[in-house]
């Protein structure tokens, strides 16, 4: 028998969402299970942090890069979201990632910037940095921004 | 007090990995959180896929794209472990994505081949589909293999 | 005193472009100077070729990384341009590539198709080959549809 | 009759090059064609500019694509040589571009920085502005540093 998956959308209606959507989005599906933490949350900077635990490991020891590249992506949607026109919904069009150093930490942060906020896409920086403070992955993504009833 | 992360790697010695060893991949930390699911290993192809749960859903009621990613990144490095020189290891370079779906499926599949195996990088390109055989999600990603005492 | 351009768009309507539209594409400009020939031209594949000149050259005595990119960035504009919806218009928003080898060659050739179109985008994947038909480069990029009066 | 090529290297040695070796870059092959004039030459900033002429320009009139990627492309490689090892020659791995604004201008400038110099590898971004000084594209890129007898 097929499993019936219970989760909802947070939130369907276009428009900006305001820092209380926001924050309901690491409460529950994968934002929960990653662990995500958030810490400031504005339009113009979004930054969060997990605490490492075997369940974020790879095969080398060290945070998956996917758990990196989970944390930029979501930290990524979260500024698009902030910044939507009012009839808009966005999703993530693509992304881009380089890894600069193995990640061996108890915890990491991510802080996200905007590099560009258009009508119909934004494009999104992230920067994941281990408990030292080192820079382990810099991430890039676009989202795009469309009216669903257009 | 600390959390003391009890997870070593699963191999540290360098050259190429056989199907043995990436198979005990998907038993612990990140690779075993998403669920994955491998199924055909070989130098050439490396196929798995994920029964999608509500841990995986996005704010959205979709997939997360960080699993899609997450599970690509897993399989580029598998192959890039079974194509390793005697004296090398690898970790992951860079990574891009290009998301073309929204992702509503009870199951994802990915299916992983090398578009360049050389000495020093393998570039590896992973397609993503939903239950439907739809794809979701073109991954491609950089594997550099450097000899750890060079 | 400001040199005055005299290029003016080759086509402003909206809506796709035939295959004579596409064709007059490489008689000026960048096109031009790149000195892209083009093969064939349809709208699931587009080829072209460029005999390599001193002006092709980077400073290791190989064609320009650039060189093979903008011709990849040209035909990818090329196959939107035949797929856009009545009213759009399309530009380039992301591009990607991997160099797989260094490129001596009297010739090089490109070979774009699609990975996706879709009515708001489409992503186009084009191989570049030396004159023995090996590859010198992977580039795939997006190209957003967007209607100028919406 | 095959034409035959007389563009040597500028230089075969490895190991890092001095300003001079790079000045010496645009004067010949594609860098030459493409008009760039290099301002700024230091290790950690490289910046130069092109004046916009018919042969930069695209199908609609704007500086073409290829012209912006091309230009970063040449920028990440002067950082790259300037960093490398004393038994190392570099070349790019990959290049990743977003753009963000058509480009119609009558120059553009580059601004290359290092987000990562490593022994085996280093990551460059380039912005390219418009003669207002608004941003047009992001580049990043990857460059590869290995010794050749290796």
């Amino acid at each position: 028998m097929k499993k019936q998956l219970t989760l909802a959308p947070i939130r369907t209606a276009p428009g900006p969402w305001g820092e209380e959507d926001i924050r309901r989005m690491p409460t529950r599906g994968f934002q929960k299970m990653l662990g995500i933490v958030l810490d400031e949350v504005t339009k113009e900077r979004i930054t969060a942090h997990i605490n490492i635990e075997d369940h974020h490991i790879n095969s080398a020891g060290a945070v998956h890069g996917g758990v990196l590249i989970s944390l930029a992506d979501s930290l990524g949607a979260m500024g698009a979201l902030q910044n939507l026109g009012p009839m808009h919904v966005t999703s993530t069009l693509e992304s881009k990632t380089n890894f600069v150093r193995p990640c061996v930490s108890e915890s990491i942060s991510g802080e996200c910037q905007p590099l560009h906020v258009g009508r119909r896409t934004s494009v999104w920086y992230t920067v994941v940095r281990n408990e030292r403070g080192l820079i382990c992955a810099h991430i890039w993504q676009t989202q795009i921004h469309s009216d669903p009833n257009s």
